[in-house]
């Protein structure tokens, strides 16, 4: 078959388990989510992207709502629907509420407006921001 | 001549200048940057985004900075050159350390990854977000 | 030396003279804007680049004023600065005014804002547009 | 829930069918579509997105067919399919016929090849651009 | 209706017939695949279409493989669902194996997450590189 | 100061040169190139990007020459200026010809092309390809 389906924990070679392993355990939940079970047909891939993201999010100068709100943000701008809902989700139980959701966008979808604004005029940067 | 210039301040039309005034009253600045300059050469459209971006950006259920730091994020993912300056530097003003740049750049090229690894695997939507 | 530069008429082989000599003919003008000399690298890409465009932009259903603005759309949401830049003068010479540019780009900011909300808020599509 | 669903008419709050009101009484529809129940979760967003719209969207230099050919053309570049499928709706409605739509989509697929080439072999902004 | 559909080999005019020929006769298949009858509904754009594939993707400096990689790497950096499932299965059928799978995708995401970190830190580019 | 510079060498803390030194190491070269310098401004993006770069870009299933011109289609495609100029380097000194050059932007121009035309005539997936 042309295309790879999930890596299921039962399937998983003993490297793989670790990494599913490590992720329910940092995020205490009981299963991990389509995006491990699909990368992890390449177990380089698996490890390299668990460790890079639970060190990129974990709490640091920014706090964690603040990292997924960013990734929402990309996501929508990338138009990746299965990163849109997997981010939503993610920053829910980070605490954003409704309205935070509603700047969020309202944020993002100007940013793609000036942007291409800044574009079509061909705005010249000001020396103050260089 | 092909490419509009920049509307100085003393060039501009009444309605220019108004527009000016309240972006210098707002922001406690002496003049605007190239932005609102260029795009003043179209007077609905220099009315329209600061009138959005001034009720988009103001804080809310998301402060200020938060709101710069997803603009930061959103121009950075679109390869906009003078939005990444202008946006970084309010940013700064907004109280934005070297750690939280350093983090919020971080986030953005993971998400950027996962992004396309997300629709490289083809990753159906967990039942659970939606 | 690691980037090809401009391929000038003089230097150029029969076959690249030949498609300078049918863009110059067909467009009226004494030379070549950069984009085909350095494309022209390339023989098979500067020919098939150059009869598919000749045919892609004239005058059809859409006129050519038309078929401009809409390259120059696509370019500033893709941010090619080149392509900004040529196409909005091809869109001068072939009748845009300057309210129209400002029309274009307000549409063009638009349409990337709100085809970010769609995404951010996954707005399924109406049974009305099947 | 983690995800807003569509805001209908009867569970608007007033100023939510205020908006309603006003869009179907300026397209002559009897209901909105999916874009404007779904973003009506955060009201700000509802409000401007509609305030700006219907004044981009009017009639002007550029007449409305032509708009929503440039929608189209955004939004085929940027791939949002719910976007394609409500702005080729209303170009559809705007008078494009099926000769204009194959036009449209050869200028927008030819865009994004010859950005790209422009890219890839740097080309440098001829001074008659500038 | 406002959408057109496919054009199957018996709905088509001689010049369609004629390419979905061609096509079936260079793959070695007995159908063309749907994006061909899609864009079928537009005959100069299905013409010119095939004609450029056929020869950009033929055997030349890079292999039939590489080509194919190639596409898969830019469709899936473009989100296009079609594109990628339909280069992944060429890319298949030109001797793809699951490892090489596993490393384009892993090249493609690193490459988007690095070229937003060049972009966020505003690298200039080194004099070695001109 | 609002933007960072590049971090030298000599400036770099013991762990910022490590990397250098395994970086010129790695690549047989005197100097690390600007990308380095610049994101050596955030210590931890500097260590996970060289390593996961480092071990990504070794030779796999896809030998290296292969892995960087993937690197260039994605680049070209995010039109990110200074990745491309970067990896069209090092895809030369990985063995990259003219003609090599020629057809990799032919296949990623036709591709960007060819993504948009599937998105626009919104072609469905075809069984086969499930």
């Amino acid at each position: 078959m042309s295309y790879p389906g999930p890596v299921e924990y039962d399937q998983g070679a003993p490297a793989v388990r670790a990494v599913y392993d490590d992720i329910m355990h940092t995020r205490q939940v009981d299963d991990v989510n389509n995006f491990w079970k699909f990368i992890a047909n390449h177990l380089p891939t698996l490890a390299r992207t668990w460790h890079s993201l639970k060190d990129i999010m974990a709490p640091g100068a920014l706090d964690p709502l603040v990292k997924e709100l960013l990734y929402v943000a990309v996501s929508v701008t990338n138009n990746c629907a299965y990163c849109v809902a997997s981010h939503t989700a993610a920053a829910r139980r980070a605490g954003m509420t409704d309205e935070m959701f509603g700047e969020l966008l309202a944020v993002v979808g100007m940013a793609n407006e000036t942007n291409r604004l800044a574009v079509g005029y061909r705005v010249p940067i000001d020396p103050a921001f260089e």
